[in-house]
């Protein structure tokens, strides 16, 4: 039994959804082609961002995301608080809990044992989010 | 310390919420059953269906989901660039991340340790979804 | 490689989202401040209240949560046939699967390895909750 960590940080991205899979995965890869079954978990520790897992191939997958989303929870409501640092301060949070802070991958003999079509979204949600930081954290059995 | 892994393919279940969490946990009894505490995980390898734990005993929670997250993330939109494959195309996709592909549950005793209300469910977003892979893992100690 | 679990029983919290950080980390200090790298994993036995991770300062947060997510799942839709136990009953299942039952964090050097503005919310879905019951475990990498 095994257990690597890894703290990252990541590029600017601007707001949107960005696919990261093999960002994340290459952080670890050395460590994660020696588990031949086993669990991967990326965290984000941000509360104005998300991960989730989507559709890894169409980009506009990614646009109506970021246009539907928007919908769901819109900025500039008038019962918002929370909105010192500008109109996407309270929407973000929201964002965030909707989609969750992280990603759980089941990991098959030294593979992200993910679906054909399935990738790892980071969902920027503020106008000007800055650097992110990751968790990586992978356990399993060795080979 | 044990792992186990197994990756199983569903029935074709129609457009709406199942009840599965005893096809789960049937595939995998012998081993769950040896682990005295330890995490249950299934991950969905699609981007068009989700799982989440929800109420196991009256079928109108499951109806209710169905009708109320249809008006959430409706379909036909306008804006919606992604609609290849139908009017369900783009909302099953946002179905998918707003649920999630997966759950992971405490193994107690040999047992999924959930709340008496508690199971799993599969949401199918597809009108015709057809089978669907789940990647079973299992890890704890063994008594 | 270890692993513990213990079920604890929260107090009474009224409707709306609770900062339980604390409450849930205290409950086990003294072994996760064993662990040198590892996984918390949280689980609300509950349909009808859910755990995320979300902002831990300013309470508006919490606040504006209670407001926007009660007009995404409204109360008295006159599509719900679950409302046997009063208006809260479909819209607080629907609340816990969006925001999920559980979180899932990664242990660093005895700690939750949290960033600077996460905290653990309970969010009580119900007008009159009562007690929830949470399992929490811990695996990891003793030092």
């Amino acid at each position: 039994m095994e257990f690597y960590q890894k703290e990252i940080i990541l590029p600017v991205f601007t707001r949107g959804y960005h696919l990261i899979t093999d960002v994340l995965k290459n952080t670890i890869i050395n460590e994660l082609r020696g588990i031949k079954v086993g669990q991967f978990q990326a965290f984000l520790k941000h509360t104005s961002a998300s991960l989730t897992i989507n559709e890894n191939a169409d980009p506009t997958v990614r646009l109506d995301f970021e246009t539907h989303i928007d919908k769901m929870i819109p900025e500039n409501m008038p019962y918002y608080q929370h909105n010192y640092e500008g109109a996407d301060d309270m929407p973000e949070h929201i964002k965030s809990s909707m989609l969750g802070c992280q990603v759980i991958i089941p990991i098959t003999k030294g593979e992200l044992n993910l679906g054909v079509w399935q990738g790892i979204y980071l969902g920027e949600h503020r106008d000007y989010g800055g650097e992110r930081k990751i968790v990586i954290t992978i356990m399993g059995v060795k080979y």
